[in-house]
């Protein structure tokens, strides 16, 4: 998977460096300077300067509004290779773009003008895992199934699980505060991390947050560090607490007629006070996707799925509440342990990488209050209709979290002259609408780069400026991945 | 038991008034001004600047080092009146000290020279509860069990509870970020809290976070100001996010012949990867004053007492395995549902405002890595033994979070001069055993003032520095809450 998405990432970038053509024709005098003080703390194998390497590492699979390539591509080995390459960036002003396995989806890892990306994917140690504790201590690099993997030799397990656990790393995941499917009964990463080690603007390593379960020494650093897009400081280290690994786990498929019914059917759940681990909403875009990758027959089935699981010791009692209470409303519902729902999560689970964002394909994360689901749905659905697009969405639905995509099939601009017009309306009327069920616009992705145009719909200038004032006190200079998060 | 708090707080610090005689006195030419523009904003009962007021205002329920008188103590009863008042204080740099019910146990309420008190708790509405969003929306000085009393009508809870949440108010535990009995398996403050209202120090009014259960835009304000003690701002409304109440609950007392048998067993339950709502770890000395206070025999049934509490769907056949773990470990399982087993965690639930602590009794609040728990134990009855203090010990000990209390019994001076000594070496002693184990100073209660002492041993400088400068960004003239937290 790992390997299909970078390849993936390859070719769809490879098309975009013409225009870049000033930097790619060659550096000034001063950036020559500056590579060359770079390279000076690093060996060779760690710094590339070669036109498909930064381009290959130019973006990540958020959609592009305005490409650059990176000066150079530096892979660092070390928390010192981490401070150097920083140093040497601060000395020169030269921004940097911190950057894991290159697969988050809002553009917070693509380059800059005149930046170095610099890639942790090689300080992927596993540094200790104390199963009595029930912590493990990570590199950056790490990837987060790779790490799932060795705690579940222990009975543990990381909680946070992004459909991209195959491939994203605990650094990315933690500079996102990556969200997924289980975070409804388990939280989100910033509940799973108890302290950092991160690598300021000056070259100087912090250590926040405490390895225990519970701390309250000062201001949470670490929490304000997760999910500040490499915008505040480089972490280099995490410290993570791991919870147990369900050994019982039911799993339920309801089809619904309707996509509405199915969103109330989350509600319902909710109602029975009745937690699952996995709560995924998926409508017919989705399935009918799932049925032609998968050559299976989901839409003969219903119009929409629910599929639910259930953990712990009480996954059976859970799952047992769960059916009534589905058929109850309408769905049509497994009523045996079900391979085929299990296999459903596994596809759900595992369903980046299987296509990629572009300016006619944008996929949101908007979140709302549970109780709104089923209108927001509604709005969704009207909107496509009325701007002509088309819309699949998928939900992490015990969070309110929905991943509507918006998209056209084979544009022609010289037949569909306002596609991209009627698209982003589409966007933007449903970010609009989203704000004024009281929602958010990202749940778990991150504002990046691409998010920014909305930001302020949500957020108040107070609120910016605040964020702003953080930033310049952690970065003065601005090198630290500018024109990300806030 | 909040009347009986508000009366110890009053009994014990009548006698300390002698200490402010110059602010008792009067005062002077620009207090007086400050006071009448303070009158001015507020109706007559909304301020206070007789003596006994004052008193009865100027400590919470902390160890007191310094003592001294507030100016006035001021009831916000709105947003716009705490608003007025900061203006008030910002024009005048005079100190505000934001307080709820006063049971912090850190000295974070505690007055400063030349201060104004301002107590929240007559804003104390719920002003919103959403069983379907599962979400509430309250005042700072709702009281903790109020609002879980509310959405138990619903089947909801709030997870944190503080020892002292039958009078503690929610804004004093997002102050504090407050941890309590079921934070192992539902969490702490922080974990529950999606939104603030804040007053910053100009008086302006900062909404921060969603209303959702996720939220990734822009930088996490809420957790930097979740455990800031009134420094960063003052918090004037509260999102939290509700869970579900377990239908089902079954408790376990398991009785041991030694404390660190009992602490063994702590790990026991997680090596069998069983997650209890309630792990609570009582030595002999703690079972020696429940014996006092309730006329029971539970000391002639063991030394140490374990207290499990497993709920939700799977809660029996966890408390199987929970006895099982329990009983091959040495312990004396309770085997039926036990009446006595509830009653003993009502006790330990209720046990704020039997003691208070001073200058001869001081409780902490040290966590360590759940793997050190056995060793710290041990180390703690140690030096009792070597100080000649007494210790008894109580933990929430799912999150290796000790309470140990080191206290001297009829101190005579003049027979026994070194007693404050030899008392503060035992607490000195064992913050440095609990740090170098890898733990933290405080678990849940803040650092307040009283543990500003220990703060330089557990964070460095840079990071004490940082945290410095988020507290000038926030608050450029410290007025907030100065001295405290950090």
């Amino acid at each position: 998977m790992a390997g299909t998405t970078e390849e993936s990432i390859k070719g769809r970038t490879v098309g975009r460096q013409e225009a870049d053509q000033q930097t790619v024709a060659g550096h000034s005098d001063t950036q020559r300077a500056f590579l060359a003080s770079l390279a000076a703390g690093l060996r060779p194998g760690q710094i590339a300067e070669d036109e498909a390497t930064r381009t290959a590492y130019s973006v990540d699979q958020g959609p592009l509004l305005e490409p650059h390539l990176p000066l150079a591509v530096v892979w660092a080995e070390s928390v010192e290779d981490v401070q150097n390459i920083v140093r040497s960036c601060a000395a020169h002003q030269v921004p940097i773009v911190a950057r894991g396995a290159g697969t988050g989806v809002s553009g917070g890892a693509h380059a800059t003008q005149g930046c170095i990306v610099l890639s942790l994917e090689r300080m992927n140690r596993i540094l200790d895992l104390n199963p009595d504790d029930e912590t493990a201590v990570v590199e950056p690099g790490v990837i987060n199934a790779e790490l799932n993997a060795a705690a579940a030799e222990h009975g543990l397990m990381y909680a946070p699980d992004p459909a991209s656990y195959k491939m994203s790393t605990i650094g990315g995941n933690v500079a996102t505060n990556a969200g997924g499917l289980r975070c409804a009964k388990y939280g989100v990463t910033r509940d799973s991390v108890l302290a950092l080690d991160v690598v300021l603007a000056d070259g100087s390593l912090l250590h926040t947050g405490h390895q225990t379960f519970k701390g309250v020494a000062g201001y949470d650093l670490t929490a304000l560090l997760v999910g500040s897009e490499g915008t505040l400081g480089i972490v280099v280290g995490v410290t993570v607490r791991l919870k147990y690994l369900p050994r019982e786990v039911h799993t339920i498929a309801a089809f619904y007629q309707d996509f509405r019914s199915a969103a109330a059917g989350v509600l319902a759940v909710g109602k029975a006070r009745v937690q699952p681990a996995i709560m995924e909403l998926l409508d017919n875009g989705t399935l009918t996707q799932l049925d032609e990758m998968n050559g299976s027959d989901l839409q003969t089935r219903g119009k929409s799925l629910l599929l639910i699981q259930t953990d712990g010791f009480g996954a059976a009692a859970e799952a047992d509440v769960v059916r009534q209470v589905l058929a109850e409303g309408g769905a049509t519902v497994t009523t045996e342990a079900s391979e085929e729902a299990e296999m459903l999560v596994e596809l759900r689970r595992n369903s980046r990488g299987v296509e990629m964002d572009d300016e006619f394909r944008v996929g949101e994360d908007i979140a709302v209050p549970r109780s709104r689901l089923v209108d927001f749905v509604a709005e969704l659905e009207a909107m496509a209709d009325r701007f002509q697009v088309r819309l699949k969405v998928v939900a992490h639905a015990g969070d309110g979290n929905l991943h509507p995509t918006f998209w056209m099939d084979r544009v022609d601009p010289a037949t569909d002259a306002d596609a991209l017009v009627r698209l982003n309306a589409a966007l933007d009327e449903s970010i609009r609408v989203g704000l004024d069920m009281g929602g958010t616009i990202t749940g778990e992705h991150g504002v990046g780069q691409y998010k920014l145009r909305w930001l302020g719909l949500e957020q108040p200038e107070p609120v910016r400026e605040l964020q702003r004032r953080i930033k310049e006190l952690f970065d003065p200079a601005g090198i630290l991945n500018p024109g990300k998060a806030i």
